[in-house]
């Protein structure tokens, strides 16, 4: 099988060397807008060959995994409007993405299978790939009613293949989800370390920065172009879990501007007791 | 040297431990409110004996150690008030520690060197203790201008010991540090897991949780009492760093609103620069 990888990073570059590896794959052909990116890539045996653009590289390609930031769909999918292949993405936003692929595809949308695998990291680019990176790590796919069961069960063969769990929802409800459990953290993290790194004692406060914080904040060390993408794609559910988030605040400003340290333990115990849940139902 | 631990928690249980280890430390004797928890300290050998009260536990040291949740420590000074041995503390607050120890000690608040080790972890209780949670970590001295320099060396000897780095603050500045570094980072995690465990799709919402999000909420799995008893010790400074964060996500609210992708892939971009400067300044 011969697999087409545009966006050669973190997510792209580990779908290719995990598919080598498990023998599902034997050529590869990258695209990507950093040659030095490619050339890694390339040295590292993720890719065998680089094309100039998605259009070049699906020709002779069995999959196209679209693996880009999510803003550039459009235009990637315009460059695969001609494409024979079966089609997958790993955009982590699915309406707009979708969106994209009806507007651009045409009749061909029956050959896309949208996916989303659940499993960022901090780190980024093709240097940061690994085979292991979907091991246990959830793929979301939202397949589309003009997709052939045949095309959507060998995507799914696929990242089983990755050793990813695969689950399925509606775009719709996906981006829903994520916005919640993944979006809106992000925007956290970023706006924290943000906020203390304008202050005129910013270096005295890292200072004193541990290992909590450290923990809070890594997924501020995420790809900004990328989380960029993300929250303009996902801004109406994005822009409601925060409002969401913010009267949760308003909350917790009340407790604690009333010093009602009772109703900061009941939060605090709750919280730690649904998380303690959630890591053990999860482990 | 003997010693007297108040709070054989995580905290307390890792001083003792690493100072055992160390051979600085040959007798303690262990105070608590959990039987079942000093019996478990006294089987893993972080105590030789346990007393009844604080007073009874620092007859006979040489040093006693208080690592209680901080709004005990008004009723543990008190049971201190006749103690002829050096004192000092692991609160995470230290404006009302100091407040405590005054109003308790009076002359003797000379014995008194208040210490804050920025070591904590989201796991609790004397099974939790290791006589490397300290190593190359961070420990703040907020001495007393009663303090003869002797009892500061001393205090500072023993968490060297330990394998801390020794900082020094005043008792105002670190509760204005740490609110912005640490207590914030802990009631924005409890509030987001507590916002999400509260809907009636939780389950579902927990299930596409992944490792940005167990990273980001772990120190919402930390001690309910103890971070209760610190947000109300801290809560001017808390409160001020909470309205500040609150302005700041209306800022990203309006990028957002006004679908802003440069301004947010700036903010992103500076944040992620600032972290990355920080962890490599702190390795």
């Amino acid at each position: 099988m011969r697999l087409a990888v545009i966006g050669v990073g973190l997510i792209g570059g580990s779908f290719a060397l995990a598919l080598k590896e498990g023998g599902k794959v034997s050529h590869v052909v990258g695209v990507g807008r950093n040659r030095a990116n490619l050339d890694l890539a390339r040295e590292r045996g993720i890719i065998d060959a680089i094309a100039g653009d998605a259009g070049a590289a699906a020709r002779g390609a069995d999959v196209v995994l679209v693996a880009a930031p999510v803003a550039q769909f459009p235009a990637i999918f315009a460059q695969l409007k001609d494409c024979k292949a079966l089609i997958t993405d790993a955009g982590s936003t699915k309406r707009d993405v979708v969106a994209a692929a009806r507007a651009a595809l045409g009749a061909k949308i029956a050959q896309f299978v949208p996916a989303h695998p659940v499993a960022g990291a901090e780190k980024s680019g093709a240097g940061a790939a690994s085979a292991e990176l979907f091991r246990a790590r959830r793929v979301v796919l939202t397949p589309l009613k003009e997709n052939p069961p045949s095309a959507v069960a060998q995507v799914q063969a696929l990242w089983e293949a990755c050793g990813a769990r695969i689950t399925r929802l509606d775009p719709d409800e996906h981006d829903t989800v994520l916005a919640a459990v993944s979006h809106l953290p992000h925007l956290l993290a970023y706006a924290l370390v943000d906020d203390i790194a304008r202050r005129d004692n910013a270096e005295q406060l890292f200072s004193y920065a541990a290992g909590g914080f450290r923990d809070f904040t890594r997924i501020a060390s995420s790809h900004p172009e990328m989380w960029r993408d993300i929250c303009i794609a996902n801004r109406d559910r994005l822009l409601s879990e925060l409002r969401r988030y913010q009267a949760k605040l308003g909350d917790v400003e009340r407790l604690l501007q009333a010093s009602d340290a009772a109703g900061l333990e009941k939060l605090f115990a709750e919280a730690r007791a649904a998380r303690d849940r959630w890591l053990k139902s999860s482990s």
